[in-house]
């Protein structure tokens, strides 16, 4: 067998390996978004047709947008493959983003790497990490390149579902001129572009839709009108049924509003502890702000723990954020 | 000059047409959206620097959002060009649709239409009229490779918001490969999709998401969970301040909302009239339920008018709707 080094492999290398296997076992990142399980759900599809064992491993729900993209694929079954020849994660590159299979995933005889995040440093015995690609989905479908294996449909749709998601239908900074030649080329294998979209953006659970508009309805315009505030409590939560993840883009919400600059939403988390976002949209530096609380982040977007009421924390990110428009 | 008949020209026969004017006057629709105003704006640039005289008419306000295309193209002066060489109507194949400037149009010494909506017949002098464009601004683009003008950064940016503001951005289903390439190719004269995307979605007027959040606060489900219904009245508009066409939208939220089959968005014209908007998912035939009130549409996307109150209005669409799914 080849020797790795913890450098990048190349596709063909990658591809070489995993044609010498017989079973291979794909890891998710926790709270599954498009990129992880379309680009998983394809690489599966692909490795049962060239006729090895594989199936995705996973240890949280699908949720309800994706479900359509896992046909038989995902299993939360750690036995399902024993002693794997091959266990790659997916669009992750931090064993704490599949915490709860991580020993499972050091059984596999070798561990493998594909993700696009700039943060991921190689670490398994192969690795691929192009942080250039707007989405894993890219880099999968050009791996798929390098095996013996035909695209159909269903392996186009779930590529074609990493990237529309993970590149906020190709508006993100991340999409490329290759980002929309590989949507251009998916349509070959017969991808229905709007069928994917009605799968993954109209199906809202209606108390998400009643829970944002809660969050909606208390709003707070400060800082001569620069900055907008809001939030999310336990309560809130319960009254609505909504979930605390379906609150996500809320804080983009109150950004995209004109001549709002600073952006700021908190989660109440329990009685005595928040989690706050920060977006801005042209020039202020959140991330300044965050470090304020220790908490981390970049010039745009920032967050931060702070241990205090839903009520207090407002109040304290609403005069540090002031203190900054001042400074 | 050449004969011209009423059905589609070649492209390379409308270059030739342009190339031997000396002026031309593009006409935009009403309620200008991004497609006829960022294919105007291509198409205007273009001849500029080909050295003609060329504006672009309009008769309603440029929207905030689309505000940035503009920079110096757009006129209410009629006598901007007196008897133009060509008027030119773009993404709009109906004269109802500039109404205010029809006249004008008619001065024109050669008129043309290019357009991509399937209900256009060529009228004008000479007509480009291509259903399958997912946007009149990728007609412009292919007319303007019959052009010898070199596409810049501001030509190609403005086709870029044609595409994907008409396309919603890349998810209907008049989005096609060609679209993809088209996109792809814009990249090359340093199209930056995330700046116009930013342009075009992070604008949101405060008053809009309010009226928005207290529409949705009214949502009623109902015939066992499969329709849903709300609506926005005058007393809301002035309560928000939001406006009417702000609501556009509204009725595909409330059709996105899981296990809602049928959605129903009612809009208060006055005492005694309301407009309503009917959606479905993916069985149900709005039309059917429309015409029983005279109104039109499409099996997924319909509307009628009636002449009766607010909430009586809700009252008789909730009766239908229930009657439908019955029988």
């Amino acid at each position: 067998m080849k020797k790795m080094n913890k450098a990048n492999n190349t596709l063909k290398e990658i591809a070489e390996i995993l044609m010498a296997s017989r079973s291979v076992l794909l890891f998710t990142h926790i709270n599954m978004d498009g990129d992880t399980l379309g680009s998983s759900v394809a690489l599966c599809i692909a490795l049962r047709k060239l006729g090895k064992q594989a199936h995705i491993l996973i240890e949280d729900d699908v949720a309800a947008f994706l479900r359509f993209l896992d046909k038989g694929y995902c299993t939360y079954d750690n036995h399902i493959i024993e002693n794997p020849d091959i266990c790659l994660c997916i669009d992750c590159g931090d064993v704490d983003r599949f915490r709860e299979r991580k020993e499972k995933f050091f059984e596999g005889k070798q561990k493998g790497c594909i993700d696009h995040h700039v943060t991921t440093e190689p670490f398994a015995d192969f690795n691929f990490i192009d942080p250039t690609a707007s989405a894993t989905g890219e880099i999968i479908y050009e791996l798929l390149k390098e095996l013996p294996v035909e695209v159909d449909k269903d392996i186009a749709s779930a590529i074609f579902a990493a990237i529309t998601t993970d590149t906020g239908n190709f508006q993100y900074s991340n999409t490329t001129k290759r980002t929309h030649l590989i949507a251009a080329e998916l349509w070959d294998y017969g991808v229905d572009y709007n069928e994917i979209s009605v799968e993954l953006y109209q199906n809202n659970r209606l108390e998400k839709l009643l829970l944002q508009t809660k969050i909606l309805e208390q709003i707070t315009v400060f800082a001569g009108g620069e900055a907008a505030i809001c939030g999310v409590t336990q309560e809130m939560l319960e009254e609505t049924e909504g979930r605390m993840e379906e609150t996500e883009g809320m804080v983009e919400t109150l950004r995209d509003i004109s001549g709002i600059e600073l952006a700021i939403f908190v989660k109440e988390v329990s009685r005595e502890k928040c989690k706050v976002s920060m977006r801005s949209k042209k020039y202020i530096n959140v991330a300044e702000i965050s470090q304020k609380l220790n908490g981390g982040g970049h010039a745009r977007a920032a967050g931060c723990t702070v241990m205090k009421s839903y009520e207090d924390t407002k109040q304290e990110m609403m005069r540090l954020a002031e203190e900054y428009l001042k400074g």
